[in-house]
């Protein structure tokens, strides 16, 4: 069979401010594959499905030299995530042509070649469920709300919680886990339609932070006994300012430092002393082991019955993946951001 | 009898910045006492002997309006603080004269009358100490280091701790705690002294913060795996700055911001999320049930034998209080800082 074209998103150069598309990263339409022929060392060819555009991808468009949680992007080489795809040829006994799999390692390509063959999971499509939601409400968001929730919230019926990024994947999902609890939930977010959404998803009080004082809001709504941080700075300084004594601080991101590395000035630091607050990063990795079965048990009959909702905002095409990745930072974006490579 | 003396400081108005002794503080020798009628109202009568000045006793010295995890002081009233002292006369059947006991709620006073019976332990004193350690080593700063380090540090033969204000009665306390557990000890203090002190006790690297970067000995003598926190600010900026992946935080104070309002420029705070951090804020009585039979056992014993070792800096006289409170803040002091208001 003769060759096909394999486009890619490469990772073009490192930002200092938001990742632009045609300048951080490059469309690249320039590559061919050879399906029948081409090398896997004994692991397998994807066909891509589905990619993942999540805030977290930000953290690895750096310098290699820096240390954190999951390695940079290399320069030249594509871009990559969580992505669902299609197995065209397999070497491993373990995959077989036709199966669908998972990966956080699916790069940002029409085809892929996987050998780390230990992070590749088979999925088991849950009928009345699109593909596209094993990147989001069933993949690393949903997972990120439900394992963090359950293992950090300490949750009691009553209790107020604070969700920034309350219309994202992860905070939709926290905030309805909230409210099935018997929580007070404030929700902010960044646009009208964005507030509108986290309103129609259960929460008690919902605000635009761009056009109302969220110091304010958790005045009058608060003390909050959770604080479900998406995006930290001033809005994770103004939590603390109005933290009810012992509440958790789930720490989930920080959104508002990603594209700057000025820092943050803050006040009410010192009301982790004073008022005995927990605060916990973490990435949902780490808690799989204790959570995950629980989660695969109850979270797909949930989304298919409607019990949890769940929103995609999906670009289609790979051509698209750069806008996708700058959207995701500036909160354009109006639910689950995923870019659509191919139906099948 | 005719009454005698009893000498008070009064909390006298709220101070911007440091508790200056004669202004934020007044001693004040003009009262006088009845040690045979004034009225107990079922409480009991105690001559006062320590007195502990502590720097979370800063926070205190608020607007009452703000809440925080222990009462402001009343303007026109004593200050009051952990202390120890002899029952003169009691109207209760828990406590006769003569009994030595230790409340939080000490006045710092010659003489005080306590009715929250509830918060007054009777003390038996440990025959080779000296009764000012029930407000140190065996009093809330030991139990706070001892409580906490056992609550949070989840410490391994091996890794690294950076203890900041590491010469102060909680600081020595937990050094040599990480010491015996076989863990590599990063100690901070002000002064050459302290320093001095520090490596004394066994501190592996001991340095002076206001002439050393603590950035650069963190980055030279990190990752640091446990961070015990004394006082906030830039020094905690550094250590998330240094931080190893999934290390721990132990919220036990932030001096340097008990004595300005300004707040600090943080750059860090994102690695709570990217290394996965847990950071906890605690008072020591929140901690006491699970950990005070364990250390009343074990504690006083190795106070005597030397295994654990202690400083303590006495200013005798109660005239001398106003000073005490001020240094605790400015970290005059070498050793716990205790005022001897009588022998006996």
């Amino acid at each position: 069979m003769a060759p096909v074209r394999n486009a890619k998103v490469i990772f073009n150069e490192i930002p200092t401010g938001y990742p632009e598309p045609g300048k951080t990263t490059v469309y690249d339409a320039s590559s061919t594959i050879d399906l029948e022929t081409v090398p896997l060392n004994g692991g397998v060819l994807v066909k891509v499905l589905y990619l993942s555009a999540d805030p977290y991808m930000r953290g690895k468009m750096r310098d290699a030299s820096i240390v954190s949680y999951s390695p940079a992007y290399a320069i030249g080489k594509p871009v990559y995530g969580f992505g669902v795809g299609k197995i065209v040829r397999s070497e491993s006994e373990q995959f077989k042509a036709g199966d669908i799999v998972h990966t956080p390692l699916l790069e940002y390509a029409e085809y892929s070649i996987q050998t780390h063959l230990q992070y590749l999971d088979k999925v088991n499509p849950e009928p009345g469920l699109s593909l596209s939601v094993y990147v989001g409400a069933l993949g690393m968001p949903g997972k990120t709300a439900y394992f963090a929730w359950k293992e950090f919230s300490k949750a009691k019926k009553g209790e107020t919680v604070f969700v920034s990024g309350a219309a994202g994947p992860v905070g939709t999902f926290v905030l309805q886990l909230a409210k099935s609890s018997g929580l007070k939930v404030i929700g902010s977010a960044g646009t009208e339609e964005k507030v509108s959404l986290v309103k129609d998803l259960g929460a008690d009080v919902a605000f635009n932070y761009k056009t109302t004082d969220t110091e304010e809001v958790l005045k009058s709504e608060g003390p909050i006994d959770i604080y479900w941080d998406n995006v930290g700075g001033s809005t994770l300084d103004a939590a603390l300012g109005n933290a009810a004594f012992h509440s958790r601080f789930i720490e989930c991101g920080m959104i508002s430092g990603y594209n700057n590395k000025e820092g943050v000035h803050m006040k009410n630091l010192m009301n982790i002393v004073a008022r005995r607050i927990s605060m916990n990063g973490f990435i949902q990795s780490d808690l799989s082991s204790t959570w995950s079965t629980e989660f695969n048990r109850l979270v797909p009959k949930k989304l298919v019955s409607g019990e949890i909702k769940f929103t995609e905002d999906i670009s289609k095409g790979l051509e698209k993946a750069g806008d996708a990745l700058l959207e995701v930072q500036t909160g354009k974006n109006n639910g689950k951001k995923v870019v659509l490579v191919a139906e099948d």
